[in-house]
């Protein structure tokens, strides 16, 4: 099943989308105003050119219109992000995802009508933000707005205990759902009651926010 | 416990950065040399100063050394962003992120002592891309190379069975470790094995990815 995508400006976003897609085996179509960029995508897209994205004749040419998906990662140009998804658009694009730049961005990209709005500084900003705040947090998903599931390093009041000496749930009301084992980097996604918590032992952990944060608290965070 | 932060270069990564940071309560430093980016975070940042953070001199006279932790955000500038990150290095600051433009620049950022190395792009790259590839997953967190938990919008073939009749575990090797009810909204952490999906529900399912791809394609994808 491989599906058709194109890419719209190659830059460090644009760009890493196009690798990842074409590494997963997908037929990627790279496009960009600078050559240099395009040179490098010549060997990992499906297909490279140079062009300018808001020249509606030369997207034709391109066949674009045979494409499911096209991912819009023109930056500091918002006039030529904006032009392209109207033409892409017009053109009957299917499914049509955009970069943002800023609010008043989205919201015209919104109203012209691309289907998904993306933004990669600001969402990666505030996920360093978390995990900054908390060191010892190595990675976060947010499941909603007072949900999380994160990834924590075991404190050393852990250490050598098991699950259920801990009681994680009974205590804190959050669940461990896995453990990745420090020492042999292998992950155990059903750890079982009887487990215990060696040190470099990382414990993936689901619950509301403000429960995560109590486990912290309590159990992680190592008095200074 | 109010930590010191300080962001240098408040475009859409660092500023969000800083954003946060602030929402969270964090004591933060804010520097940019364009006094409109300046202004623009006033009111947010506990302290926001127009500033060129390659002036040893005025880092400096800001009390930078105070600092615990500072993240460099600046982009386009290379230059500057090495030299700031040598100056903090030297002034003694314990904790120094750095976002990277290139890997040839986190190369010279490790070497020269930098902490953290972020790539706020390309990472949100690789994170859309796979969510594009699948449009049944929304989100995921990548775990290790090869384990992942991700979370996928319930199949019509799910619809009416609960996790037992489902045996997913059995079945496929993966979790289901939490249930967000579509029409409620809410999120199930310890999801009981009698539990019944419902159309518009999303399950939140940890496993091996080779595991989690078969389950997608088996119980999610919908056919044509
Ligand atoms: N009209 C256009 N048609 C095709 N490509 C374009 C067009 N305008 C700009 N681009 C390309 O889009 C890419 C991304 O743009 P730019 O570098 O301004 O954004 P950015 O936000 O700094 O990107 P990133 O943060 O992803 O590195 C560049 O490689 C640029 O050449
Ligand atoms: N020497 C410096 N001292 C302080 N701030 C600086 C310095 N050089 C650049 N900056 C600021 O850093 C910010 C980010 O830089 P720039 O806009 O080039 O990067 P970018 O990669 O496009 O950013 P983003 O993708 O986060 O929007 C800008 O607001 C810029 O004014
Ligand atoms: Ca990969
Ligand atoms: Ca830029
Ligand atoms: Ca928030
Ligand atoms: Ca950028």
């Amino acid at each position: 099943m491989k599906r058709e995508f194109a890419v719209i400006g190659l830059g460090r976003f644009g760009g890493s989308i196009c690798r990842e897609l074409s590494e997963e085996g997908m037929e990627v179509l790279a496009i960009d105003t600078q050559e240099e960029k395009v040179n490098e995508f010549k060997e990992i897209a499906s297909h490279a050119v140079i062009a300018d994205a808001q020249d509606e004749k030369v997207l034709k040419e391109l066949g674009i219109r045979n494409i499911d998906h096209v991912i819009v990662a023109i930056g500091d140009n918002i006039q030529a992000s904006i032009l392209t998804t109207l033409m892409l658009k017009e053109l009957g694009i299917k499914k049509i995802t955009v970069k943002a730049q800023n609010d008043y961005h989205e919201k015209v990209l919104n109203k012209i009508g691309a289907d998904q709005v993306v933004h990669p500084e600001r969402d990666m900003g505030r996920r360093i933000a978390h995990s900054i705040i908390s060191n010892n947090i190595l990675d976060h998903l947010e499941l909603s707005d007072d949900h999380s599931i994160v990834e924590v390093k075991a404190g050393t009041k852990m250490i050598g205990q098991n699950l259920v000496d801990l009681d994680i749930r009974a205590n804190y009301g959050c669940n461990v759902v896995a453990i990745k084992h420090g020492k042999t980097n292998e992950i155990n996604v059903s750890p079982m009651a009887t487990e215990v918590i060696e040190p470099g032992d990382i414990l993936i952990v689901i619950g509301a926010d403000k429960d995560i944060s109590r486990f912290e608290k309590h159990l992680v965070v190592d008095d200074e």
